[in-house]
């Protein structure tokens, strides 16, 4: 079975987000003051080739942790779908 | 009204992805040749101050256009609760 996997990897809160801060600050100059509070991170889709979904949850873990995402500065979300 | 939207900014179909293409090599050497068709993008999460929230969806449609995606090359899909 085909599962779709659609990941976020975000800066931990701890951890200064220098890329969000910058558009924060350029939001002031678009009129957009209203907007605050920007964080930047990745976000990432993938196929995976699966017998169940417990097993393509495994794998896809597998990835965010070994590949996708640096565990020290970020953190990962995901959901899967059958394709 | 505070509202928290969860936008995501990815290469258009169309568009070659290099990022997404050598994670997708890079799984291979790490055994997890079942995932394929990576496609990297961004994710912005950040706060409006609005008074509903069509308003919100407006600044936030606004955002996208003006700064967070290159139209061109990428397209956005965001979600919208409150806070």
């Amino acid at each position: 079975m085909k599962f779709q996997a659609e990941i976020d990897v975000m800066p931990k809160k701890e951890i200064l987000d220098p890329q969000g801060k910058a558009v924060s600050g350029s939001m002031k100059n678009l009129d957009l003051s209203e907007i605050t509070h920007v964080r930047i991170g990745k976000h990432i889709s993938l196929e995976v080739e699966a017998d169940n979904e417990a097993a393509a949850h495994e794998k896809v873990e597998q990835a965010c942790k070994k590949l996708l995402a640096n565990l020290i500065m970020e953190s990962y979300t995901f959901n899967l779908h059958q394709a």
